[in-house]
């Protein structure tokens, strides 16, 4: 159980260090980056046999991507106008010789040796789903398309909560067909989320939410976003009990990402798009919070439920 | 089988054109970029079960990483002096609203809107190796630390070739100790591979190779590494018969990671440190090369040998 009489930032801390010393999480040297130790990693795998169960019936395509987009998609996509502090771009040295050897006097005297990198054509992942509309560019069947997917994703956020990471993997299914069908998705799969994060033995409340979108154009898009409920997001307390975590994720994009990637509806209108992206690290963490950091030691019906 | 008649460019685009309308591979739109179908996913899911079962003996610790490592262990890793063309720099957007509309202004434009980014504490692994290195700083046990890691690492060199990727799984065993133990790993797992590879149908050699060292120094640095076999690689046939693709290989480092990153012996001095790394997407390829784009065709001995 999260603890009490700390605040957020101590309860953080004292989570991060239990979940060190328990081979959990694997310091790296950097804010929110860890390795994973073999109980993380069998829970995870774990967590994600239970959400292919919850979703196999509609029959997704399967498709898993690396942690990578091309440069393109990603401007494509509208996320530089919303989430540019978010964003990673991959640089790297295009020179010769003699700016080589630069490079490495910039290195040995311990200054920002990346000044002379050069933009290349892929940048890291926002989130599983952009790798998904670039491919269903198009015209969808009647019934629309639906994909499972998973990927590592990135956010430029380095945080001492160890539920913030910069890179972490995030389940998604993802539909793309008219606007009803993917309101439908969305809550269909905020329903689901909640049966299967409570089977898990998490207790867990759905909210509309908003994304951090940038300045002050942001604040009314994130506005509008909650009015509309367009983001449902499922909430565990992990650090703390009164600053919950969300887990899982449910988003009704309108037709964003059909008039981005020129994906239609068998009826020729730009198709609309919804996701349910479930966050596998804070998952796993949730579980450890809550039931301990031994694996072994978990209630009989959650590692029933897990198949641990 | 590889094709014959074609130039080993003609054959490569041959082949990613199968692997596509096959769905092995799902094509992002950048050079070595690509997702990966769900008979792509079960293969490479089988090729780590026999991997696992060959290096399991050994009681290996178990770590896994995501596709980033900090700054500051890239840059004490000396990658920088030897590859620096091939390593990945993470840069974001820290600027507040008037370079935010700068920043629109460039992209509006088609012009490259990365100038102003600022390098993160992050860079993209280039081996899965490089993370396990800083978490053994210390003393070794006398007999050494052996880890099985696996992440997906990075390197830049966009190619039309689909078996040499931007972004791939690189599966390896590390062990730190002495020099002897190191040599002896890198050998016995040289003899393994052979063994792994050819019990799933696929011609393969070994042969004395070199890492490509960037300039004029790592011309001598390459050839030094093969007079000494440093580096065994293990080839297998996939676009051509004459030119083969290394799917794994054998290195020993010497001490150089283990004045690095502070890794000592028992007896105090810097430890040695060897790994293999099976490159998985590779070998994935080779086998659909070999045996079929359809997994349900594979020879029998294959199938049951992967527990496809």
């Amino acid at each position: 159980m999260p603890e009490t009489g700390m605040n957020y930032a101590e309860s953080c801390r004292a989570f991060t260090e239990d979940l060190i010393a328990h081979q959990v999480l694997i310091s790296q040297g950097a804010k929110g980056l860890y390795g994973f130790g073999a109980a993380m990693e069998l829970v995870i795998a774990a967590i994600e046999r239970i959400i292919t169960a919850a979703g196999v019936r509609e029959k997704p395509e399967v498709m898993r991507f690396p942690p990578l987009i091309s440069r393109r998609n990603l401007e494509r996509s509208d996320y530089l106008r919303s989430f540019p502090n978010l964003a990673g771009s991959v640089h790297s040295f295009g020179g010769g010789m003699d700016d080589h050897t630069k490079l490495l006097q910039h290195l040995d005297r311990n200054e920002d040796w990346s000044r002379g990198l050069e933009a290349t054509g892929v940048v890291l992942a926002p989130a599983a789903c952009f790798a998904v509309y670039p491919v269903l560019t198009g015209t969808l069947p009647a019934t629309g398309r639906l994909v499972d997917v998973v990927s590592f994703v990135f956010r430029n956020e380095p945080s001492d909560d160890p539920t913030r990471l910069q890179v972490f993997r995030l389940r998604e299914f993802v539909l793309a067909g008219d606007a009803r069908a993917c309101r439908i998705h969305s809550q269909r799969w905020a329903e689901r989320g909640m049966d299967l994060l409570r089977s898990l033995g998490l207790p867990v409340e759905a909210q509309a939410a908003s994304d951090p979108f940038f300045g002050r154009t942001g604040r009314m898009l994130a506005a509008n976003q909650r009015d509309q409920e367009l983001k449902i997001e499922l909430l565990v307390p992990i650090c703390s009990e009164e600053q919950l975590t969300a887990c899982a994720s449910c988003n009704y994009h309108q037709d964003h990402f059909g008039r981005a990637f020129d994906i239609h509806t068998a009826a020729g209108d730009p198709a609309h798009s919804a996701c349910v992206g479930f966050g596998l690290e804070r998952i796993a963490l949730a579980l450890f919070r809550h039931h301990g950091f031994r694996t072994g030691s978990w209630p009989e019906s959650v590692r029933r439920q897990l198949e641990l």
